[in-house]
């Protein structure tokens, strides 16, 4: 990433794009645009790869507006993924190519084009959702909590018990959070500024996290049952809110109905359900070698029905009547399906949004691929994922002051330590190969479940720009339950605290809720935030500027560790004579020649709103290029 | 790529990887090496992505050898494509990853990975293959040639008649090689070192080309028939050499045999083969739109049977007794089996594959892929691609003296100009998602039937560069027959010139094919050049120089447009004092220091050998990494 770029500009956006949902055979037209001081244009072209073989497009000069300099051209979607890129000749001759890697004078490979995808929408909610994560055990009991039966597997601890790494308490505490008790908690939710409630696993299990489903067939009676998951569903819709599940695809507990029926009995229905090394049906794959996690056989049409496909499996029942929860996040999506030389997963995927769509296309699809997950997420499923390089390891390597052992996502070379631009670069990197419409959809999180809090080892004064650039980056935001109250916790298993219900009007923890209310306030007020462009237009060691842009509105956004003294090219911020701040203590002023300069002591977070962005009429017809 | 690099280095040659065929379930041991002056490494260990989800094997320090440091660890192959990175702590307590795409301090994407291969080995002769691209109307004519009709398409011309790029001369001049005509010749094409005999369609069709195949099921008469084709590869095989044939597995031509039983015949067996568009089946898919060349439809179970799968397929028969060809090339692999929504192009070229393995697995099948062909080529069937951007495309930009409207591979945007760096940055990029085995298996023409030739636009005395650069770094040498004839031509319709046979005697020919004998020579001459591995020593804008390295020997290599005045440090090159010129005007000295002192007159294209390179034994076992 280089500090100030006056290269053309493109992005999926719609200023960009004329549309994020086109269907195979549709034209859709494609906008670049060029800031005064780039290099002059002479001749753009778009390149389409339909069937994996080049086609170019001419692209017509539209005119000017704000001193920007737009283009368009008109492509046809050939294919579910549809990339294409910017070719373009400069008025001296040498050439460029424009693409998600960014611009190249070199060629560009296939893989970071620009795409669209044509078909499996994701529901228009998404565009302005903010989640919420809850692991029901930690998040509330209600009143009927205590009246329940504690199953054999269960140690009960009271709420303000300290979590025991080890165990058998780390995966047996029982803190006795249940559905009813989310149902409490819905203002807080709410007033926050969430629009999902996305809970982990409500099956039964033999474990508080529930990754072990022993049935997907019933919510866990000490989660107070079906009856308290429609209450809760009910509760959620009332308000306008949306609820995600969580699906483990990839494996289920050995104490399943399904396992149970399999394990040591050869000719069971289920046997093809996992995959048994022997004839006596006693040893068998499972996640990671964890013998309590016996791993699917996707091969089995029968597990095909039962699970995903069709109106009678797992996956049609909870989004269904009387249910009708609104999508599923898929436990370990990135595993599910594979296996040696075997490689079902797309078969999986595209089965299990299929019944989705056809119980209701309302709904959200959600990959868990904890690391590099662009090879899964084109498009043609999954509408996002939880995963973690993007924008959650960027983050923790830039505003972490790591300790020599902290935990870092279980890569054993532990936690790097990165630049601003190096946050920047690992975000591009990690995005470059992603439809821009599947990076909406894919969960931002500074933690989860799954790992430390972000706030354990978060440097002084971080947390506001962590957050800040959660709600203002192109993605979906999520907050894991308890991050709003400062939760510390220094690894997957020590997050999961609950949560101090008790302790909610202490005035760190007020502040510290008011900052994600005010930081998520900001998504829901600004159109740009939700589905604008993303224009970066200044990175260095400590600070990071850059745009959201959409024709309704625009925010400029400014995140630093250190002081801030900068200024930027006029051309590079449009209307900012404009500017009004809306989040953070910082100066936004004009030099004489119009440049913008930004001033604050760090760190900063803060964000000011600009007015839309004008564009004159697109005049591009389709037009092939002559070659 | 930066100038010299002192990094830790890792490549898929037999000093880094203990078996490049392994089979899933093989350990392998992987190692690594570092130079004196890079960083001194605290622990090393190995990133493997089994089913998509990271595990760490921990690396031993094995010792030093000439001044370097090795690593070694034991990976479990675990999927058919089993990527892997080096993961280093260095000594400050900082950390970096070694993929395909180079050092990075931040995380790198799966796609870079380093990547073994498991099964589908490509044959060993792969190993020492360089390939010389026949197109049989142009090469050759036997006595025979004189007395066979001709057909109604043709227009038969004399040897020294100018082409006609427009048609019906374009596709229509027929000058009359034949299969008898290259058997004469064998003579010429051994003696320059070549060792495969790839010719272009040799089926009947309606064109000079032949790649509007009207059937599969004979050679055309007026090459000879199948008998002459039989006499051929005999020739062939009693040299020791090896053929190889191309097939179209995207289209045929319009006169087909199955495509008349199809056209306008509803019901017909045949009519499933092709994409009809309406019952009276008049309209239907074709290459690009032209109508000559009706797409395949791979959904056809029957067209597989006779096509592609199994001993009574046309892949089978002629690799099969009588004739033992001995593999194929793919014309516009690309597109094969995808249009729209539908893509079953890993189906075909997978069951293309097992049928050839079933008739004899010692053959070789490349796939034409003219753009970037990462997502096609990582080892399930083809074992490397014909493809123009990471190696030819770069060559010319660097290489070329362009002018205006020069003919850049149907790229609108004409020829760019490249420094030496750019060349590389490309190799790189276009290299970095393919796996090691794969890249050696792709072809590195300078130029083929399908592209203008490389001379017509080649700065003066650049020719030795490219084509020594086709012979020395990784991958399958192509010469198209006639490059050796220093031929021109300014687009793949003008450089399909007859071979001038009777100038072969020119001085200015004569020198040209010493010249391509002599770089072919380094090639066979040398083990490191064959399989070594790649390391790049010294990069800028006019110049590159890197080295080859085996065990048994390594080869410096030195590429430069301009003079050459250059000090590469000590501890990059290996065993200077040793080293012997085998090509080229260009001077290697010592400095006092130990440095290696290379100069030269520009343009210059020189190498040297030195020594295989020493490494001390592997300490590696299995070990999992403390996570």
């Amino acid at each position: 990433m280089d500090g100030v770029t006056l290269h053309p500009h493109h992005d999926g956006s719609p200023l960009h794009v004329s549309t994020r949902h086109p269907a195979l055979g549709d034209r859709v037209t494609v906008r670049l645009r060029v800031p005064t001081g780039a290099a002059p244009i002479a001749r753009a072209l778009v390149r389409s790869n339909p069937d994996h073989e080049p086609v170019w497009a001419e692209a017509s000069r539209d005119g000017d507006a704000d001193g920007w300099e737009w283009w368009s051209a008109v492509i046809t979607v050939a294919n579910p993924r549809h990339g294409y890129r910017w070719q373009l000749i400069f008025a001296d001759g040498t050439t460029g190519t424009l693409t998600q890697g960014g611009f190249t004078h070199l060629e560009a490979l296939d893989a970071v084009d620009f795409a669209l995808v044509a078909g499996n929408a994701p529901p228009a909610w998404l565009d302005h959702a903010v989640m919420y994560q809850v692991f029901p055990d930690r998040f509330a009991r209600s009143a009927a909590a205590d009246t329940r039966p504690i199953p054999d597997w269960a140690i009960p601890v009271g709420w303000d018990t300290p979590l025991d790494p080890l165990p058998p308490g780390r995966s047996g505490q029982f803190y006795g959070g249940d559905l009813d008790g989310i149902v409490d908690r819905l203002d807080h939710i709410q007033d926050l500024g969430f629009t999902i409630v996305y809970h982990t696993p409500i099956f039964p299990a033999r474990s508080n996290h529930r990754y072990d489903a022993s049935s997907f067939d019933r919510v866990d009676p000490l989660l107070g049952g079906d009856e308290a998951y429609l209450r809760l569903i009910d509760a959620v819709h009332e308000r306008g809110l949306h609820i995600m599940g969580d699906l483990t695809s990839n494996h289920s507990g050995d104490a399943h109905e399904w396992f149970q029926a399999a394990f040591r009995h050869p000719g069971a229905p289920e046997s093809a359900f996992y995959y048994f090394r022997d004839a006596a049906q006693t040893e068998y794959e499972s996640w990671l070698g964890v013998p309590s996690l016996p791993k699917f056989n996707w091969n089995s049409t029968e597990l095909r029905r039962r699970f995903i496909e069709g109106s009678d499996s797992v996956v049609a029942k909870w989004l269904a009547e009387p249910y009708r929860a609104d999508g599923w996040r898929i436990d370990v999506a990135n595993m599910t399906g594979r296996l040696g030389a075997e490689d079902l997963n797309a078969q999986v995927r595209q089965t299990l949004r299929r019944t989705m769509v056809e119980t209701n296309p309302d709904t959200l699809l959600l990959a868990e691929s904890t690391n590099d997950a662009a090879s899964d997420i084109q498009g043609d499923a999954w509408h996002g994922a939880m995963t973690y390089p993007a924008f959650t390891r960027g983050i923790w390597a830039w505003l972490s002051e790591p300790t020599a052992d902290a935990w870092f996502f279980g890569i054993p070379t532990g936690m790097p330590r990165y630049t601003a631009r190096e946050f920047v670069d690992q975000l591009q990197r990690f995005t470059s190969q992603v439809p821009w419409r599947v990076r909406l959809g894919c969960m931002q999180p500074l933690d989860t479940h799954d790992t430390a809090r972000f706030a354990t080892h978060a440097a002084a004064g971080t947390v506001p720009l962590a957050v800040g650039l959660a709600m203002t980056l192109p993605g979906l935001p999520v907050v894991f339950a308890g991050d709003e109250f400062g939760l510390t916790g220094v690894d997957g298993e020590m997050s999961r605290t609950p949560i101090p219900w008790d302790r909610i009007d202490e005035p760190e923890i007020a502040a510290r809720i008011a900052l994600y209310r005010g930081l998520i306030g900001l998504r829901h007020r600004f159109d740009a935030l939700r589905t604008g462009g993303l224009r970066w237009l200044h990175v260095d060691d400590e600070t990071i500027v850059f745009v959201r842009e959409s024709a309704d509105d625009a925010v400029l956004v400014l995140a630093s560790r250190g002081d801030v003294d900068l200024e930027l090219p006029a051309p590079l911020v449009l209307g900012a004579a404009a500017a009004v701040s809306v989040f953070g203590a910082a100066t936004l002023g004009t030099a004489d020649d119009g440049a913008v300069l930004l001033s604050a002591e760090g760190p900063v977070f803060a964000a000011w709103s600009l007015p839309g962005v004008v564009a004159p009429a697109a005049t591009a017809a389709a037009t092939p290029a002559t070659v």
